[in-house]
């Protein structure tokens, strides 16, 4: 399978580069027959935007997705659906000053290193701007998990040292989807702050996914935490995933970790939904560790192509953190991984 | 691709039971001419084999590898090599009392969900003896990645609330594999205690891989900390994965996660060692959260499948805290997929 | 990996249906520096091009290629290369009258049992147009390859009972692209007479590929003949692929059928340059069937979507024979297994 | 998906050579709670077993099946099975001779140029022995595939140039499976002259299933016929491989080759029950075309590995005709193509 494809019975292979001709998607095996709202696909395309918030970027994308096959009539057709948003907008002029400095904490170095060669136009494949091909194919794969029941939510859930204690996720309709809205407020605070000072923040984000039937995922290498965890790590900005209480076990005892069962149900969850690599039936629970946005306009240290010494001070409009905009990009890799195993276990011919 | 498969280039396939016939690897994609050092491996299986050391079960399983294929003369051929454990002694006696009651923390009514089946005798698939296999296939690839200057260890650097602070490698030769030799010493203390009391306690394992080239791993879905991830997450007690300072990256700020660099290289690895998914010809870090063994004494609230309500207390040999043994197989999933993408970049053939 | 995409180390995902908004191919794996000749892509898309031949269609599309991605200044970056052919004059009119019958030999039906839905406009998916994806990936293999000293091509060598004797490849230069120029001539005047009484007729290409290493393919289920007869298999119009002397082996002796060897080499390629399903270094020889075009103008029975009995004329531009449009189909697919197997051999980064 | 791998939702990955410990295979993705029928399996072995006709080799293997793991109280687990064949009788010795010439047919000279290294011993890998597995794995996709009503045979249609004029299959009780017995009788002639002869000869063999729904396969890449034609072709002794009508489909007329149709379904099979890739409901024809076999005892120039040339006779038990052997390995490989795509359609879990 190629390097850019995810999933097995329902593959998604993504293409395109920030400031190229277009980025785009081709999603193989959505069942036929499904009622696409294309609508509903726009609405994900502009939560990911740039400048969809006030906490991030000023720039201003339009993701308008374009859908070049696979729809007739509006239905699925059970072949290839494939989104593409053309890149209107591109101020490759902005990078000619980036062109022969790797910057830190970007994949400016190593991609040259693999490929002897490396677009220096918005970071070229590397860009964030990739996930706005991903946010398109989870939209679809959300809409088709939601016919079936399930539904994928996630929201930031920490913020510098600012930690969402609440998880009334009803509170979430703030620009970080924090379910927590003493701590939204904080959060904001914070991000506002951090900009100030031309630096950046990280934080985590959570997602659930409910109404998820037992029984999705493999006992071995397949398993459903070791895909989901595959499937958020291949974000860039994120270092870390954790399933249900995750590094918390470290220091649990046995008896406190199981989850015990009475007739009606298990008594708690903190395996997160997943036993031995399959759904429990239970809510799915996971969280992701989101680095701080690497391109800050802070002096810094870094190289050219002729490995001379630089200080590097990055202008232009980036956001000091990144979590608003990736809450969605979590939803869509989550959605994604579901709808595939859904498939593997059932098929999805009728 | 199956679902006990795991790689691209390097696929591994593993299969058997905890109490069937054996259990058992198939490694395809290993070059040919290789000169297998079979005590090596030998050596790898006795560092996972339960008995292996005081802070853990009693039981005493003879891992014993036998060569089913792919090698001759000596040398890999260039075709599968199957390695295979027979099982001799085989206690299934033990489980007929757990042969209609679910375990809290183990698989075993999500398998039924799944299956409609279950293997009873010992987790059956889902037996953490499955990774035996992996640790087999892991000793090759290691063998393989030596020769090429490659270098992989792991060891525990928290159990409990006891902390490592330190990373004397050179120190790790306790039976943890800890490199802090004093925070070894409470470590086995912790895990004595937790015995005494019939419970079981998690901790976390760090991975180091040393000489791995830049430009391993892909752009996108494929990115290296993507399938490490994958890798670690399909160990049934690994509840989270994190790559450089992973979650640590929610409270830091741009300027601090930010790895600048000199004319004589990087300043720092926060990053792991890993950009943008690729290598960076740094060292390669990472750590997996370790859940508290499911197995315990102590009496636990479950139901039987008749869905009756029954107290369960489980009788046996069981690991109070399985870090000692799963830093092996830690070390052998990040050297079975260092491998794959090795072979992915440069191919197998000379 | 999904069902619309071929290759391993090299994937290639076409999409697009035949009166959509347009078709592409996303190739993933190609290795990056290399220079595209864009007008050599061209070339090629013109030998498949409808009307490109006074003996076929006259209808006249214009496959003018659009690269989206994966290009940057000119070279490759080892990114997806996304080649897409915009639709602009789709007569969806003239199928109308189709929409509720199904077609005699084409995918009509089994495309209405599986999906349950079927794109009416010309075959949608289904339709010989998807093959103009397949020929711009093809063109960019073939110029990888020949920097490799790797070089392929093929004709037509039987239409109806007209049998080309001759291999003069530099006689190739009819619409046919056969190697005899006498039975060029027959096949031409075959075909006219044929088209005269509105109906179709099948035919033979013959392909061939030289400077191929010896070492590609592997020795089980991945021979270099198994993946070829997949390649050629998927393409719609062909229906048997043989290597070397193929069903003529079925009435050899084994002492006529065995390529003997003395110093210099193999006296005789009866096994078309592969054994045991690795290539031998000799020339790689294999012959694919080719069926009448389905759509022809006499009158057929049929049933219409109430299975109510039909008679059917279709009308319209069709080719009387597809091999001098097929033969850089069939080209173009072994052009993509060979590099496919190439960088499985030897990877793809420097 | 490694290269010693067939299928998507069923993978079978086979491992063994000739002269080692034994051979296996895995089977992954079989469903659960299938009460497996193991004499069955061994009635099968037996078809393809050495010496289990007077027309071959006198050789006797005894090819008795243990089973390692994927199996519980008789029924299939859903995880793993693996069945594997112990080597007993392996006469290395025979080979010694061998060790340093590359046999004419064989894949000795092109192993050593993609390993470097080569298994000496019966042809190791690359031996028709490894069918054996092949023939394992069918016999157990073929008993879930009669449970859902798809029943699959094969018999030879060709031997030189005795062709079998019918299709009687109730005939088909020869050692051939020859579907028409006065052309069975004179076939068994030509294949005692042949050995007498020192010499072999080739032949073809036809397929079908019945039973097989309409929608099974997909309508690109991995087309039912381009899937049958891989499996088929990546059996050794396979030199062409055609569906329905196949090469004769070259010299007929669209109005001959199409199938038409009245109320009652289809009036003829040219297409092999086949359309666009997808299974019409029909039954499914396809022949291979099977080689001489190329050990024969006849004088044969070769060189060794230090390229003096040598005058070959080769010794030994070998079969003067590969059909009567190589019928199940056919019907084996259709199973596992049809069964795999069924997972697919329709997954494998209730």
């Amino acid at each position: 399978m190629g390097h850019n494809s995810f999933g097995s019975a329902l593959t998604v292979t993504t293409f395109g580069e920030s400031h190229g001709e277009g980025l785009g998607v081709v999603i193989d095996g959505i069942e036929a027959g499904i009622k696409l709202d294309c609508g509903a696909i726009q609405t994900e395309m502009d939560r990911r935007r740039p400048g969809s918030n006030p906490l991030g970027t000023k720039r201003n994308e339009k993701d308008t997705v374009t859908i070049l096959s696979g729809l007739y009539q509006g239905l699925t057709t059970g072949t290839p659906l494939t989104l593409v948003l053309f890149n209107n907008d591109q101020h490759s002029s902005d990078y000619v000053e980036l062109e022969k400095v790797y910057r830190p904490g970007h994949a400016d170095w190593t991609f040259e290193q693999k490929f002897g060669i490396r677009d220096v136009r918005g970071g070229g494949r590397s860009s964030g701007r990739e996930t706005s091909a991903r946010v398109a194919a989870g939209a679809v794969a959300r809409q088709v998990l939601e016919s079936k029941g399930i539904k994928i939510f996630a929201g930031t859930v920490q913020v510098g040292s600012v930690v969402a204690e609440q998880r009334n996720w009803e509170e979430s309709d703030n620009f970080l989807r924090c379910p927590d809205r003493s701590a939204a407020v904080k959060m904001e605070a914070l991000i506002e702050q951090v900009r100030s000072e031309q630096d950046s923040i990280g934080g985590i984000i959570e997602c659930r996914a409910q109404g998820v039937p037992a029984g999705l995922g493999e006992p071995v290498f397949d398993k459903l935490d070791a895909l989901l965890a595959h499937a958020l790590m291949s974000i860039g900005a994120v270092k870390g995933v954790q399933i249900g209480d995750g590094f918390s076990c470290a220091s649990m005892r046995g008896s406190q970790c199981n989850d015990q069962r009475d007739r009606n149900g298990f008594l708690s969850n903190h395996a997160g939904g997943i036993l031995g690599g399959i759904s429990s039936g239970q809510e799915i629970i996971l969280q992701a560790a989101v680095k701080p946005t690497p391109s800050i306009s802070l002096k810094q240290k870094t190289v050219d192509t002729d490995n001379c010494e630089r200080i590097l001070e990055i202008k232009g409009r980036h956001d000091p953190c990144i979590c608003p905009r990736a809450v969605v990009v979590v939803e869509s890799m989550v959605a994604l991984t579901l709808l595939d195993l859904f498939y593997c276990a059932f098929g999805r011919q009728k």
